[in-house]
């Protein structure tokens, strides 16, 4: 007898209970990109018990808004989605630190989100709480770009966005543009015992490299915060076969901007480290494969000002791109601000401060009641 | 009903027909490295069949001596693989040239050879013929090498090895030695956003490539030949992620040495060129991955004096690694001399010129006569 197919009992998420319980079981329920579904159904299944909020599923991502009339309304957001596991589930309790996977990128944002949703009953301002899939893969699939797409209107209404990313429990402000381009730099192709009938192209990409290595990237001060920008290459292929000369080498760059200049300016600025009299493009192609604005702090945004007054800590600026920019292309001023240290998201040791959990859910408290 | 399995009949090869025929013989009966066991097979056979000489079999190779006394002895050595079929499969006579997978490289050569096998019943010079599988692939494998280490009282009696590698029917003498090694250059990993907090493995490869970019391989004479050194990356390789700022790049060296360096003095001269001061060990890791001794060109030698003398022509270098390295490691002088521009070799059109196949079957003939 073949047994019938079992369908698991969906999870059911407590959000009475506090935030650490929570967001351990946030990360005890794994939720790689694109395998979403199951966290997306506990979360909006846990929403939809809360009268005074008004729910809608896009995708596996789950929109709650309440409707109080307030003069003004404030979005909080966090990706529901993680990177591949690494060896680090379940979550793990050590004292003041709450390991696995998510814990810190941003399992433990989205706990104090939800823990809010279900605690504020009649917030001083409206929320619109936002868990969204995709965010660490490809930007096409990105929940929130399909919910800005789709039903922009249950984002434009906000004078104010909150991405619950984490920035150690303080305001990061804004953030910086990505650009990413190709430089292949040809040559001629040749056995190498007659390497003389051949050009290198490896050889030609020294220039390429040593202009890089060369290269000071600038310190941007906006609002009073210092963007760092960055130019690396971030890969670098050549090779045909182990006696033959390769005739082609391509180097790929990866530049962080800060989000004053425009993606246009951006590339302007790389394009203008490889000036065509040095570096011909028959020898050095230069084609860019992505372009992405990053957001202006917008510190001098009332909404933004308040928030960071409640707070009580100086904004600092955040250094990689975060959907934040997403926001910003709406109009709508936005920052990060969660619990866990940004660098060590993606890392199989990350884990996430029990007293910033702790601390982000009260100062959000304090903020919006 | 299921077909018994049916097995082919072995291929006969007739060494009375004409040079150009036979070789189109040889090139439509396949013999990629690993599968040269049917054209051994008809090579072993056709042998066999000529009382005047002894024949052995080893794996898929055939060694065949005469033995009349002769105060002299030479050897006449051709690989029977080739490279991969390249959609240049059957033969194809057009004007004066074969066509096909092996034409060139070098089944023209063992043609030739075959032919003063069959037809040279009392050589001046006694003459050990050697017909071998696997030269195109590892030198584990190499059957040459087999009968080297296994049966070396096989090849040792000569004064003289000629291998019948394409040299477009003139003499390339000694050959070039073999170096290979690869640089790690090691940098720190980081996330592109905060890339100050890491070193780029790959812009610190710069100084590596640069340094082989202004770098003027030797040019070496031996015996009268110019030996042209040469020294290549032959691979670049660094990358982790579009966002990490990479902690490694390797890049795989290729040198060509002249024979009069040892593959010690080649390694000495390669590292030289990364001194230590500009390139600290822990940051450039340099492994040597192979080194093989090249051949010299031996020309004082009587019997290549000899040879050189009747076929009236120059000899030029011979810049690639050949098996003549394994001869000259056996004490045995060797040169390279068969039909076939060399430069084909490997490649999808390669053809050999039936005048070519002509000449180098009298001249041997004449020599050996």
């Amino acid at each position: 007898m073949t047994p019938a197919p079992v369908t698991p009992a969906p999870a059911i998420l407590d959000l009475a209970t506090d935030v650490v319980r929570l967001t351990r079981a946030l990360v005890d329920l794994p939720s790689e990109s694109g395998e979403e579904g199951p966290l997306a159904d506990a979360v909006e299944a846990a929403l939809r018990s809360l009268p005074h909020l008004s729910v809608e599923r896009i995708g596996h991502s789950v929109v709650a808004r309440t409707a109080l009339g307030r003069p003004e309304r404030v979005v909080l957001a966090g990706h529901l989605d993680t990177v591949p596991a690494a060896a680090n589930l379940p979550a793990r309790l050590d004292g003041e630190r709450l390991y696995g996977l998510g814990a810190c990128d941003m399992k433990g944002g989205v706990a104090v989100a939800l823990r809010l949703a279900a605690a504020l009953t009649a917030p001083a301002r409206d929320v619109t709480y936002v868990f969204y899939e995709c965010e660490e893969v490809e930007g096409d699939r990105n929940g929130l770009h399909r919910i800005a797409t789709e039903r922009p209107e249950l984002l434009l209404d906000a004078g104010l966005a909150i991405l619950m990313e984490p920035s150690d429990a303080g305001v990061e402000a804004g953030c910086q543009g990505v650009l990413s381009a190709d430089i292949t730099v040809r040559g001629a192709r040749a056995h190498t015992a007659r390497a003389w009938k051949g050009i290198n192209a490896a050889h030609r990409a020294a220039a390429v490299l040593q202009r890089l290595a060369d290269h000071t990237p600038e310190r941007v001060v906006i609002d009073g915060l210092e963007y760092r920008e960055g130019l690396n290459a971030v890969s670098v292929r050549a090779g045909v076969a182990g006696n033959v000369v390769p005739d082609t080498c391509v180097v790929s760059l990866n530049a962080r901007f800060a989000p004053s200049r425009s993606p246009k300016e951006a590339e302007e600025y790389v394009r203008g480290l490889f000036p065509e009299a040095m570096f011909p493009p028959e020898e050095y192609a230069f084609v860019v494969t992505e372009a992405v604005a990053g957001a202006l702090p917008g510190l001098e945004h009332p909404a933004v000002a308040s928030l960071v007054g409640v707070l009580g800590a100086e904004p600092r600026p955040k250094l990689g791109w975060t959907d934040v920019a997403r926001f910003t292309e709406l109009g709508v001023p936005a920052l990060n601000f969660g619990p866990g240290d940004p660098s060590l998201a993606h890392t199989p040791g990350e884990f996430v401060p029990v007293a910033q959990l702790a601390r982000c859910e009260e100062q959000l408290t304090a903020w919006l009641s």
